[in-house]
């Protein structure tokens, strides 16, 4: 069986991966250029199971780093991509063989896609989050064993950097300031595996669940619901989801938002028509937590979706803003994220928030 | 004839690269128990003149990066330096044949002696400085056109960075804020170079210059004069600097002192006992100017020493201390940092200083 992703593709899969970037990720819009443009230019992409992998296959991650509140005014480019996987392969004497995401969210899971169509290698089915996550240690694939470097970033100067180090959050402490010092946006290229590696540790089916999930909202199936509605259908119907509901439903009265090492963080509060309490979303690049008043009722690596109430499109943390009419979607993680040791890495603690994790699922029942 | 450094030269190289230094470098004593250890365990270092470079030889500079500050309490390895070195002849796909200083200061004129003696490779008599300065870009090998990178840093961690990059001020833009990241100091080794590139661009003879005025002030020469004179009359002997003075003698009696993005800036403020006015040297790492009152007498890339007026020993930027009995030396740079060329990327340009460069000569005459 072979799948592919061509041009009728790429709008759902902008939207559903606006929307597993539970507000990170990077534009999704410039993301779908990305794919336009690539897939237009050398053909559609072919999307492989991880069932298909060979053993020794070589993976290469691919995505942009930064704060996307800088990627929407500084864009990147394919080139900038094929800078930083193209240094990899020659610092590890190894060419690609499949290309994956390193997360499922907004521009970092289509520019994996545009640069394997440049390339002709086959895309992943699957991610190293199953969402999306602010910090490069914080990926399946560290949780699961597979070293985030060697590693390269690479800017749109031609400058490329490589990395080796043995720890993921190593990996990241030493390219954040790198990143920020190159304009707190760049492409990299990282967790190079082999193909058994990449099916053991990958969260999979991420990549058509964010097509399945776009085709949805943009009405293409549940035709009958309501945007929303047909947002949860969707996640409701995917096994690596399950649990999805919406908890608020309100206007934005407030958005606080400082862009700081190379990420963006803020709070984004909403009011109900007739409130009992503010409900508040705090975010890292990604959203992190959702409470109303007091109680927390979504903590990370649950997912947190603020989206239009109209048109059920995710609405990413650098386009918060006041009066939006947003509803809030609660989702439980991937299997592979709530873990204890995934919890370790992923769950509130790795984000520093003094709470334990209660699965969204608990903590709405 | 073959020129070695021995056991018998480590402290006369520690006391002439604290002088050339110019208050940076990183500590000369560090520097001389990894001479020590090096030459006890694998013998004394070949120095060769540039004359005796071949042209395809594979010149690799050797040097700490950081701030003096936290290089006293955070020491570094010549296992650092090595781990240094080997990724970047990994990536280069040669080995080196030589060892060069990048600037003949402190810790730095030393530890590519040590590296040079466990490697058995010669070390170049010169170095890209003829001084000590802040800065990557900072070098008579980027004046004259060789790139700093690829390069690469390495810290006690095993954690290893290789850089690619056009320009050497961009070689420290990325550098700067990994060096913080990696604890504010860290090896490196960068301006890998052809034999015929390094006879064309170093400074040459600055190591046995630092060596003759190391044992000049400790009295093996001139022991008839008193240690500032001793100090002064080296310099004068030496055709690489030429015109040297006292331009004041006196008390430390104010330091201001800020650690910031891998740096230490600041001023030492000094007093004679019959005042006209104080005197004040700024530095960032390495001595910038000096002024008694508000007049300029020595700017960048002209040497400024601030010296133990007992010993004639210098005082490193990170030492300087209320009530030390000082003089200063002002003496002029090697003609390789004085051309239009050189002087727009080391002289006080290079530092945001808004006065035009004037020699220590003229300034003093």
């Amino acid at each position: 069986m072979t799948v592919e992703i061509g041009l009728d593709d790429i709008e759902d899969l902008a939207i559903g991966s606006a929307l597993l970037g539970t507000g990170g990720g990077g534009d999704p819009y410039i993301g779908s250029l990305l794919c336009r443009e690539a897939i237009g230019n050398f053909g559609p992409v072919r999307m492989i199971d991880v069932s298909q992998l060979a053993d020794d296959d070589a993976v290469f991650g691919a995505a942009a780093m930064g704060a996307p509140t800088v990627m929407i005014e500084k864009l990147y480019s394919i080139e900038d991509q094929d800078r930083a996987i193209r240094a990899l392969e020659r610092y590890m004497g190894r060419t690609a063989t499949a290309i994956t995401s390193l997360e499922i969210g907004g521009c970092n899971s289509m520019m994996p896609v545009a640069y394997a169509a440049m390339r002709g290698l086959p895309i992943v089915d699957g991610d190293g989050m199953g969402r999306a996550f602010p910090q490069l240690q914080m990926t399946s694939f560290n949780i699961g064993g597979v070293k985030c470097a060697p590693m390269t970033l690479a800017d749109e100067h031609g400058n490329v950097v490589v990395f080796e180090t043995d720890s993921g959050l190593k990996a990241e402490e030493l390219a954040r300031p790198l990143v920020a010092a190159m304009g707190a946006a760049a492409c990299m290229s990282c967790y190079p595996m082999t193909g058994s590696e990449a099916r053991s540790t990958l969260v999979p089916g991420t990549l058509s669940a964010a097509i399945a999930i776009g085709r949805a909202v943009s009405g293409k199936r549940h035709a009958d619901l309501a945007p929303v509605e047909r947002l949860l259908a969707a996640l409701r119907e995917l096994p690596l989801y399950g649990y999805a509901n919406c908890v608020f439903e309100g206007k934005i009265v407030e958005v606080e938002r400082v862009t700081r090492d190379g990420w963006v963080f803020g709070t984004c509060t909403m009011r109900a028509p007739e409130p009992s309490h503010d409900a508040v979303v705090t975010f890292q690049n990604e959203n992190l937590t959702f409470s109303i008043g007091t109680e927390l009722k979504c903590v990370v690596p649950d997912l947190v979706m603020i989206v239009d109430t109209e048109t059920a499109h995710a609405i990413p943390t650098e386009r918060l803003a006041y009066g939006q009419r947003v509803s809030v979607i609660a989702c439980s993680a991937p299997r592979q994220l709530t873990s204890q040791e995934a919890l370790d890495v992923v769950g509130p603690k790795g984000f520093g928030l003094d709470v334990p994790y209660t699965s969204v699922k608990s903590l709405l029942a």
